[in-house]
């Protein structure tokens, strides 16, 4: 924990001026109570960022919110998980726009206010006859609890809720900073397949906030792996309403370096929360790339090794198997020698110079029995260096994805497919 | 099975001129009698073409191998399994140069006419003591029975071992070619992690050879995939005797396409083996790309879609997740757009345009059921296509991968660690 943040309660509701409220409609199973619907609503309008998966095939929601802020001040963002609302065409547009429109009425905003996001299967139609009669409701809910209830509604295969808010200085006041995200499978660099909402009471002009933003996605949410994939929903919104009553923090001052610490740290806890909560996940390993000669070769380097399906089967195991970590390395097109390389397990030598180091098996063994472990690559051929986090690969985690036919047939019952 | 083409008994050795011979040393395990050291030896010095990892960590026979056919004609190739050789340093440049040896004195050639290949575990010496008293005896075996020895010797996790020969005409006279393959686990495109021997008995040029063989494994090897990952050990080496009598082939006449074609038939074959013995596989998944901009477009797709672990979990589940598919090809980094993209399950359409088609869910899932079927993707841009074969990914994969602990354990009993 940083020295000059404060955790305080709840998430992306615990700044001042947000307030958050999440139902039930049966997105995700008709006959269950949980919730899977969520707004977050401020008082005034904000300076809002954002970043967007980069799959080409972008979610209806995610195509409409980046319209939306291109010209407005977001005010709420409204959220869904059970249904992706990818993959649906024109009907999915508008299914998206009428929830952005369901919510800003009776909120007395432009629809054009409200960023819209979706998380769960894809290419089918959104149960909206389920979804529509909740709206007027979701907003009456609306309540200054701290947020935790968003946190819950956008979980998907999640198995604990991820939200986190701080207070600090700024320049003599106190502002706070809340988020909460969503994550579990489907976790790739260049934006992982998640949701991320973040709201603070501080005054950030828009550029400003943009510019944080895109640094702090940077440093953490783009340099956490499970399996690969790259989700067509993933967003990232952060909302800024000015509500602490601080002067607009200047680009480049002291203030601004201290919110974008701040932004930075809360993402970064944000981001090794999903690989922790990865699905079927037993380890999270941290992996520090040093020596490499260019900043592009050390990130080849650390993204080979965190998304080898064989490596990360070893980490399940239990098995310091450095031969593959090397063997990674080798494959990820950066330009390395084999006997300059070191590979360190907590600090302890298992391959020094492209060869088996001293350090005996046993004393590895105990190391990645561990849950959590770094594992440090030395390229000893320049100064660039470049870290990510990872998980194991589990034979649970293939098992729980082998099938989603289970949405299909209750789609098909519900009559949209 | 290609018309001209008829099938004969045996691999490598089936060609003329051709012997081979397999041992035993415990080289795998110490108490079985697993065949684990392997010979081929031509009657006369060979054309000879090879193809190898594009890992920058390269086992020390690949080093070894590529030196050696720089300036020679091979004239036999010594293979063992269940040690790769790899990150082994100097020492295991002078092991490997040890099984040239060991093999060409008896055999009355030069150590520069041997190709010495490894596969098996990462980063253990070699066991020398155990290897280097079976050399002789390996000579003294070579016999002219088809060379299903050499295709056993070199399995590491193979559940059978994979061979084909085929003899045919070449200009009034009949030719012979054979092969043996190894892959298992490892397996991807750039050289997939396997050794691959062919043999025949046809007279081609050194550089009709070169030419033939890149051309027929860019069109095989290189476009299989089981894990994504790549190995330090690949290759890929084809000798050429010219015992069949028959006058040279010249580059670009009828004699030289027809053995094209038969040598591109005969990889494809042996590369199909491979991904159908995949570690745990229990589907064949056929990929082709259609209507993509480029040849690379069409490349990125088919690759990202045999890659994804979530769309190799599904086939694994029998489930005809389409919105995996189409997610895989939004983040291929291939200029697509989705509203143009169609998928088709063996030809039934699963979706068109982006948007679920009208297929029975029933139907599809029955096609996903077979242990071999075929994924058209139509990109609608263009004319590029591509194709790539791929397998599914088994819970039973991850955990027959999670240790080798096992290796380390017998190596430490050997005092080799």
């Amino acid at each position: 924990m940083d020295t000059h943040l404060t955790r305080i309660k709840g998430g992306v509701g615990a700044p001042r001026g947000f307030r958050t409220a999440a139902v039930s409609c049966g997105i995700k199973d008709p006959s269950s109570r949980r919730l899977d619907l969520a707004l977050v609503a401020s008082e005034a309008p904000c300076s809002s960022a954002g970043t967007f998966t980069t799959n080409r095939v972008k979610a209806a929601p995610v195509k409409l919110t980046v319209t939306h802020m291109r010209r407005n001040r977001l005010q709420a963002i409204i959220a869904n998980s059970g249904n992706a609302n990818a993959c649906t065409g024109l009907p999915g547009l508008n299914d998206a726009k009428a929830m952005a429109k369901g919510v800003a009425k009776p909120l007395g905003i432009k629809p054009q206010q409200v960023g819209v996001c979706s998380t769960g299967v894809i290419g089918l139609p959104m149960p909206m006859e389920r979804i529509e009669p909740k709206l007027g409701k979701l907003v009456e809910k609306l309540s200054s609890k701290g947020g935790t209830d968003v946190a819950k509604a956008i979980m998907t295969s999640d198995t604990v809720h991820k939200e986190i808010a701080v207070s600090f200085d700024l320049g003599g006041t106190r502002v706070r900073l809340g988020g909460c995200v969503k994550g579990a499978g489907m976790i790739c660099p260049s934006m992982a397949t998640m949701l991320c909402f973040i709201t603070t009471d501080a005054n950030i002009p828009q550029e400003t906030l943009e510019k944080a933003t895109l640094e702090a996605v940077e440093e953490s949410f783009n340099r956490i792996t499970i399996d690969g994939d790259m989700s067509t929903n993933d967003t990232v919104l952060v909302l800024a309403n000015g509500e602490s009553g601080i002067p607009p923090v200047r680009r480049n001052g002291p203030r601004c370096r201290q919110f974008r610490h701040a932004l930075r740290w809360l993402m970064l806890e944000l981001a090794k929360a999903i690989v922790r909560d990865g699905e079927r996940v037993t380890r999270f390993v941290t992996v520090r790339v040093a020596g490499a000669r260019t900043y592009l070769d050390a990130k080849k380097v650390a993204e080979a090794v965190c998304k080898s399906a064989l490596v990360k089967a070893s980490w399940n195991g239990g098995d310091p198997n450095w031969g593959r970590v090397i063997h990674a390395i080798g494959y990820s097109r950066a330009r390395i020698r084999e006997e300059l390389v070191d590979i360190r397990y907590n600090g302890a030598a298992a391959c020094l110079g492209g060869l088996q180091a001293e350090t005996p098996m046993e004393r590895l063994r105990e190391i990645v029995a561990e849950p959590e472990f770094t594992i440090d690559i030395n390229l000893n051929q320049g100064d660039a260096e470049y870290y990510m986090f990872s998980s194991d690969l589990s034979p649970e985690y293939i098992d729980f994805n082998r099938s989603e036919y289970a949405y299909w047939k209750q789609a098909r019952k519900d009559g949209l497919v």
